[in-house]
């Protein structure tokens, strides 16, 4: 038998409520297969930590606090907005990262994001293959955006929908028992830069006649301003209220972003969103002259474990499962994926997907899953993400607050001379 | 023995996550009573209910949709922001309002809500006694500023504690993790004009060293620029990052919102807030180019039934079950309190304050509560907010959304003649 090789994990891209799920189901699994798998060795914020040689050692953390990586938000290695560039631009940094693979014997690398996280996981995987370092490399999908191709849904969704659905829910209760004397019309903006699977989500809440949200405003629909206000005012003379969802990436006919004016660019060459409630708000009190109000819930939303998805906890502990049981088969060179076996009664598988495949592809909200006018979700869009935000997961509380994980973060002793900075 | 004289219960102002537990537990509780009590009618949104004779008739609401409001946000009933005028200058509105309980033969009349509404519960009892109706008048308090003086804390105050507590310790975790390659100062606006309480509730997430928030800007502290942005820029070199909470009160030196521009006037004839947090952020990346995002839950706190405070809950039932019982007792004239007995263990009553004394006055956060920097609170704060957070009180769920209750709404029919509208 060959001697044990150690398994390098990484947390890439914005943080999700269940991302530490598929860390937990990883590296619990890892240990059961401790007579084939050495130790698992965590990325200090991502990919720069195989850069940086900065690994944690999850070894020297007790069972209990890998088991409480189950209940916890964020990235608790530390992630990462880091895109390696192509391997010809930076092979120095390829092979950097290789030597320290080969200096900690490491035979399994799995990365935990996104799109651009995928793309870095196939980098890595070729560049091993050019270099004759034999690597196991399996990418673990996770993205609040639900974008990713090839999977039925991306871990880290299902509970932003969740949350998403449960906030309009309550604040339109708010909104309307207090609507003939004070606000008539809320907006809560929600997360998702190109596709409105969020927004999307927010559409659940209306489930009978005049509950909210009677509005969405997905980036797939162009806004139009004439026909958007005459929509609010229905709703208004209808049900008394009007209350709205507006994606982020919510676009004019021109294809410009509606909050284009803040112009920040993040660190992979995105417009930084932010902002277009208040736009939006402005707008309907012009037209419309009625009391408005409006909510951005940014991180909040993405980290809200208190209120994650049973269903997507699961699911992002199982990938992790399977990553560790699949790179033991010797699968390598794929993203795990979600498959859906069934919608009524939900059953749901993991398989694969070669990352050549899924790199830097994007999935859109399709067409049929928004109704004809543009402004709500059909039932088939009901059917699809309804068993996605399925079972309460509620983490445990002191206190009257949330207890999340504290890891004690020990590095492995570093073994190259030379440090790299990024 | 006397005829059994009927209850008219109304709710007003910003509704809250327990308002509609004081409903159950009043409701409930007069039902137990039936030999001494007739039935209890909600107004619809308040007092306006009274004044338009739209009087909801709970008796033919089921037990178990009762039984619902005990975990249900918002006014089962509808509210109003609605401030009766003086009683020379509107005789009229306080004379249809004392024909209508006549008229329905209401002995009792309960008004749950804030400043604002405790000054309508004062003036109806001063108006009944001057016309000679008897009518046992009592206020139950309800605020999520917790702002009203002689209660210990005020009904909803401490689920939205609990919400903003759970959301900025997450929203932390977020921050803290991809600090190094993104964003790297988070700002959560919260509710509270001119009482921090709300602000200070953000305060109990920050538990250990480094943990957030790093710093709270109080509507009780004049927001001053320079040490203000030292102390940002201390917090980020400290622990990487800087999450913030500042309240939607914040003001200038000179006493002038930070968020003044807007300048928009509610019914009540505060300024309507909302939105100084971007303005905090513009000012994070002028002075110090940091990577900067921000939230505002607006309605999505004071509605957060998900994460409500057991605490909170049992206090706004008992507060509705101690109204019956003081009014079967012949009290009248009172606003009914929340007296701490003991802060460790945490232990408290139900009492009674004269309606004179607490209407339109206004309890605001203590210094001694606030460090002296003015960015944090004191161990005598977290002393007292503590124990109103704990416990957790989940509503049923059904397909992955919170089942609030459902109520029928069966008006009680006309007596009058005249109708008012308002």
């Amino acid at each position: 038998m060959s001697p044990k090789k150690n398994i390098f994990y990484a947390q890439s891209g914005g943080a999700t409520a269940v991302i530490n799920s598929t860390a937990c189901g990883l590296i619990e699994t890892a240990r059961k297969h401790s007579d084939q798998l050495g130790k698992v060795y965590a990325g200090q914020h991502g990919i720069l930590g195989a850069i940086t040689e900065n690994l944690y050692d999850t070894s020297l953390e007790s069972d209990s606090t890998i088991a409480a990586l189950n209940h916890t938000p964020a990235s608790a290695f530390g992630s990462c907005r880091y895109k390696l560039k192509g391997l010809e631009e930076n092979r120095e940094e390829y092979e950097r990262i290789i030597e320290v693979f080969a200096a900690h014997d490491i035979g399994y690398f799995f990365y935990n994001g996104g799109n651009d996280s995928q793309d870095t996981t196939m980098k890595i995987s070729q560049m091993s293959q050019k270099m004759g370092y034999p690597l196991i490399c399996i990418g673990l999908p996770k993205t609040i955006d639900n974008d990713l191709p090839f999977t039925d849904n991306c871990p880290g969704f299902a509970s932003v929908a969740k949350y998403i659905g449960v906030s309009i829910r309550e604040a339109s209760l708010d909104v309307a028992c207090m609507a003939p004397t004070s606000t008539k019309v809320f907006i809560l903006e929600v997360m998702g830069r190109h596709a409105g699977w969020i927004a999307a989500a927010g559409g659940l809440a209306a489930e009978n006649v005049g509950d909210g949200p009677h509005i969405i405003l997905f980036p797939e629909i162009p806004f139009e301003v004439g026909q958007f206000v005459a929509a609010v005012e229905r709703a208004v003379q209808r049900h008394g209220f009007c209350s709205i969802i507006v994606s982020e990436g919510l676009r004019d006919k021109k294809g410009e972003f509606l909050s284009s004016s803040t112009d920040l660019k993040d660190s992979f060459g995105h417009t930084q969103l932010g902002g277009v409630a208040p736009i939006i708000c402005h707008l309907i009190k012009r037209e419309l002259n009625y009391k408005c109000h409006w909510a951005v819930s940014d991180y909040l939303q993405r980290a809200a474990r208190h209120i994650a998805s049973k269903t997507d906890v699961d699911q992002a502990y199982a990938l992790g499962k399977a990553g560790i049981e699949f790179a033991l088969q010797g699968k390598t060179g794929v993203m795990l994926t979600i498959e859906r076996t069934s919608s009524n009664p939900y059953q749901w598988d993991i398989g694969t997907v070669a990352l050549e495949k899924v790199a830097n592809a994007e999935r859109k909200l399709p067409r049929a899953f928004i109704t004809e006018d543009g402004f709500h979700i059909t039932d088939s869009c009901r059917e699809y993400l309804s068993p996605l935000i399925q079972g309460e997961s509620y983490p445990p509380y002191r206190n009257g607050l949330p207890q999340y994980a504290k890891l004690k973060h020990i590095l492995v002793p570093p073994k190259l001379k030379n440090k790299a900075t990024t």
